[in-house]
């Protein structure tokens, strides 16, 4: 047993710009469920990691659903009456719908009005919008700019391509002692959106290559993916391998300034469930936890009732209620280093539960060892004690062989760390003994 | 699977309007445990549902009780030292105390007084009493009137009988497709009470009508009963057949403008409590759950230890806590039409769920189903999601054949209907299986 | 069946001032974990109840532990420069650290200093200090007096002696008509400190005087031990014995004016756990219900998990948060006699309850027996009940053989004296009968 290492504090500013940058140099590229951008996505991850990058050829069944066509797009505007470019996509790629089908046309407003998306409340942000499973084209813009155009004539032009290709995924796997195994998944999809979710695929990355370096208990599979048909996917070409995920997690939205938020898992009190709610609550930064509801991101598929994992989603502000979400103004100023830090942090202490927990039995269950005599003890009598004695007393007072250090961290209220290092402590002493 | 048919927003007033106006015409009788006034009460009701009236003879042995002797009452009154009537049972059949024996008499006001019973605390009212165990005679009257009675001889008569004959319910039986039941029972014993119960004969009435014309899953038994003994007679005269109620509600004080309370059943977690709390929780009206107590209606017997039967009761405001319970305030202008029309309709809407209530088998439980290319998702990828949507990702989540409608309804937080009717829709396009 | 008889409100201000003068008598004694001061206390506990004093001799193991040499103090002072002595054991035994090895010798005080003990927090009070474990002497005074010691030889003498003797505990056991045990136990080694614990050591003598005069369902095992190695010993030697424990408390700081405190066992659910609950919820006097926590006093060893015994501790103020706790304010003063005749008050109402918790059998368990037949209920119906009959109620709804007086008066909300009583009229008329 030891705890996984940390950054220290001195590191975490560093770790935090590493992230950011990471996050900065995935910005411009125009992702979507299929096509070069998450190719290229995943080319850079695989810089870092060792990862495995699997092609999945379009019309292939997975489950109720089919591999789509792959999407690709060089070029997209509207021209003003007067040919200049009022819309363009080399500026910012959330001005196409993402799966827009090729046009070139010139058209009065009034035809182009029903393609065209803003949001009134936010008149200054240009949206973000898909339209995967409908045959369709559009234009995303700030509404301001869009109550500018004036009648007349307008060159709209979308450079793309729906054809048979593949749906792209990467997947890094971690062996550890145990063939079991540990579930990290983030989308990978989206075009240029910082929070949601260059911020996941940043930590997930610099999380397993923290995780590469390290011994490991359970094997970590690591999974970027396009939202959805990715991890539908995935699940339909895993359905047997799925049964040895014991824990995981989706993480989203995971470096903007706010507390942390948790989604549990379907089953609401799996081992990531409790783990994370117990790192959470020894944090020093705000959190809350969130029952499950089967609306959100992938754990929709990992909770799905056929599989039911024990599948949580971390994040910070949570998706959907923030109004940057799925705007532009999710863009690299809207993630922070130190969330990005903070979350990597608060991933890795998740992770030393998980590696750590386990249940032990106390050596000496007939009343209290004498911890004095081993110089686990202080010798004066005096009011109070410390954390760490206390810690010591419920863990031997707790390890009847039921209970584990998670659920003494749970009842004493005192954090997993210090329960984990007293546990360590007493079995070198002797006074516990792990049990198989 | 239906809906069970609720009456459109436009008739619920004239609804309202004619279930007070079958209170107003059984207000004038005056009611007692036995007699010709429950007699007639059960023939008006008998006008509007299959009731079929039971008569049990005085004397027979019901449990630890036997059936009362016969109380008839044709007049009574108080004439005071100049002859004229003070206390007249004409003008209000509170005036006399049920039960009581008869007498006529010429008696000075001291030889009186121990026999009149008012209401210090709200001198204007008149109370109700009942000596039904103990043979007394006594009159109710107000506070204020009893303070202007001046010495001298006053003539009392009470021209009543007290002889061998019969207690009388009635008793509508629905038959459903199952022969499983549900039990609504209501005391059909007080006199001129509006809220307590003929608010509660009223409602159970129309209920019965409106179900007489359902196709039912369960079948239905309704009971008009004397309080009490009432309820232990047809107890005991059923003791078998009490075995097929899978549900049961007490209904009493549903008229008052107070906002709904349901008293648990002895089990405390039963079908009918779930029901009645999600019912109650999703209402536009106030509502407040309490936990059974063996003391109240006739949830007491059907909550004896002996038959412990799932039956709650569902009030407005709780019977003994307002202060014109038992008392001549509880007039007709104490009952209000829309709160008789609410009471009709939060019965219908539990009946529903009982009706509706079942388990699921998702046909595609690995992943979701993809609800778009049936036409049960919307097209464009936005940032919420309708009740509709969401109703159906929960039904197709928790429909692993453990989770019932009405599991899926406390869990996610959505109406019982709109889960309901998601189970319905996911059933017709296949994606569903009832479990039998 | 019978309540156990509590004294009467005339007699309460007269134990108190019993418990009171018993506790006087004790405090001049200098106490510790063993030597005479101990044994004195024990021979005076004798003189009111039948104890059994033991000995075990140094050197035996006990668990983990051994038992230490015995000390003894006849003597101890500082003389300051001009030889007078300034600080005096004869005139407060707290001024010696406890197990102080014997010295007499002249230093300066820079030598001095690292054995003198002060609470710069509260710099008027001597603390209190032990040094059990560890060889070591050393000297409490209050911090405002050690800032008056100027430079200069002060002559050090501790008169004591650490040699092979024994432990000594006290037992008192009153054999009931169970072999099955209630253990009540206090620590007794602590020297002049009034609520921490000789408030326990009346409390609890008085309470074993007052059972010894009672006909008892349990046997009744009352232990006067040193803390925690007392404990050891006690369940080091009767291993297999405390088999029978089935109910225990810990008594200590019972004497001062704060409301109760009871930190429940382990086991969190027992039987004790709920029933000191039960007693506190219907007390006049303040409560807080405390969660187990593995540091504390005796409920320790037994709670250790090879035991895990249903023992906890009932308190009046919590020791270690409150500022006299361990300081000479802990003094005759700091203890009350109305908190000390409250504190044996509830103690024999905690009583009350283990001897007269058990299962009922309605014996008329369809529908409610007709109460007013046999007298036990009242004859005109009016609209509210009396704790008595509401009381007889639910003892005959809840008897159903699986539900005991406790849970009655739990689920009620009815004190268990009053369920108690009902339980005991309702089966002298016939209406339940004991489960064996």
């Amino acid at each position: 047993m030891s705890a996984l290492k940390q950054p220290d504090s001195k590191n975490v500013s560093k770790i935090g710009e590493e992230l950011h940058r990471f996050a900065a140099d995935l910005y411009p590229i125009c992702r979507s469920i299929t096509g070069d951008g998450i190719r290229q996505t995943l080319t850079m991850i695989q810089e870092r990691i060792p990862l495995c990058i699997h092609k999945v050829p379009t019309g292939i069944s997975v489950f109720d659903w089919q591999v789509p066509k792959e999407w690709n797009i060089r070029d997209a505007y509207i021209k003003g009456p007067s040919g200049e470019r009022i819309v363009d996509f080399q500026k910012c790629n959330l001005h196409v719908m993402s799966y827009s089908t090729p046009i070139h046309a010139t058209l009065p407003l009034n035809e182009i009005s029903p393609h065209l998306f803003t949001i009134p409340e936010h008149p200054e942000l240009i949206p973000y919008r898909t339209s995967y499973y409908k045959e369709d084209w559009g234009f995303c813009l700030s509404h301001n700019q869009m109550l500018t155009l004036g009648d007349g004539d307008y060159e709209v032009c979308i450079d793309s391509t729906l054809e048979n290709g593949h749906l792209t995924y990467g997947e890094c796997y971690l062996a550890g002692r145990s063939s079991e195994e540990v579930l990290i998944s983030c989308h990978a999809c989206h075009p240029s959106l910082a929070n949601d979710n260059l911020s996941g695929l940043a930590v997930a990355t610099f999380l397993a290559r923290q995780l590469s370096r390290s011994d490991l208990r359970y094997s970590y599979r690591f999974l970027f993916l396009p939202g959805t048909i990715g991890a539908i996917t995935w699940l339909a070409q895993n359905r047997e391998d799925v049964r040895r995920i014991r824990h995981g997690l989706v993480l989203t939205c995971v470096g903007d300034a706010g507390g942390f938020h948790y989604k549990k898992s379907r089953q609401g009190n799996a081992e990531i469930d409790r783990a994370v709610a117990c790192v959470l609550r020894d944090s020093a930064e705000p959190s809350e936890i969130l029952e499950f509801s089967p609306y959100g991101y992938d754990e929709r598929q990992y909770c799905s009732p056929g599989f039911n994992l024990p599948v949580g989603c971390l994040m910070r502000s949570v998706w959907g209620t923030f109004p940057e979400y799925h705007t532009s103004a999710d863009n690299l100023d809207f993630i922070q280093p130190e969330s990005l830090a903070g979350s990597l942090h608060a991933c890795l202490a998740i992770v030393d539960v998980l590696e750590n927990n386990g249940r032990y039995i106390n050596q000496n269950p007939y009343c209290e060892p004498q911890l004095g005599k081993r110089n686990l003890y202080r010798s004066t009598g005096g009011n109070s004690i410390s954390t760490e004695i206390n810690a010591k007393l419920w863990t031997l007072n707790l390890s009847d062989g039921e209970h584990s250090l998670l659920d003494i961290a749970e009842r004493s209220g005192i954090a997993f760390s210090a329960i984990r290092d007293s546990a360590q402590v007493l079995s070198e002493a002797g006074l516990l003994s792990p049990l198989p």
